[in-house]
């Protein structure tokens, strides 16, 4: 809901504020907040796995590089697309959406990378489909 | 390591195999064999988190739409910005790593809404920053 009634806003700040002014939505307004907070879960999950997964595949950058390893797998790399379109078909994910997550990392890998190196800092080994 | 043993290679598959004819290097190949369980029971527990997330943005987009409001809320935008910022410098995370996931997630919400209606397929509501 808006003060521009006329249904062309862009643009609408759900809170407390929003529900004590039009008590018509007060409802969708209390379930949209708990829906937010679940949401907020699992971003702040999602964020520590996250974590995890570049300290990880960053041991897996050091350990190619001593042994003499490529940065890149292929075949790893296939192993990872497959699998994870066959998981989010089990889950429910749009498996375009399971490819673009693995498609993220890999480019953040890389990005993180240079702005490291950017930045006159050590980026350490690169890494891609660790 | 590679029969390429010139340090040009672009590419090993890290396997078994390999293990087996580079001895030198097969305990490396064992940690990373190690490594990926850990990235990919990382990935299988992101790409169920993101399954749920979907499915809570779309319900947030529906209520959205049932009270008339905008789907974007560009105030609950920055409080995730910064929240997850926040969040991914507790756990060790680079912040732009947080934010580009964040912004991964929009996108993604628009990609799927778009796929489906270019599919002849009922999109249903699309939400943004839920």
């Amino acid at each position: 809901m808006s003060d521009n009634d006329n249904g062309d806003w862009k643009n609408t700040t759900i809170d407390a504020a929003e529900a004590a002014s039009h008590p018509e939505v007060a409802a969708e307004v209390e379930q949209i907040t708990h829906l937010r907070q679940t949401i907020d879960n699992i971003d702040m999950a999602v964020i520590s796995l996250l974590a995890e997964r570049f300290k990880t595949t960053a041991q897996v950058g050091v350990l190619k590089a001593r042994a003499g390893f490529a940065p890149a797998d292929y075949q790893r790399e296939e192993y990872q697309i497959e699998r994870l379109r066959r998981i989010a078909h089990e889950v429910g994910l749009d498996p375009e959406i399971a490819e673009k997550y693995r498609e993220f990392v890999v480019t953040e890998a890389k990005s993180r990378h240079q702005r490291i190196a950017d930045a006159g800092g050590d980026p350490g080994v690169l890494d891609i489909f660790a």
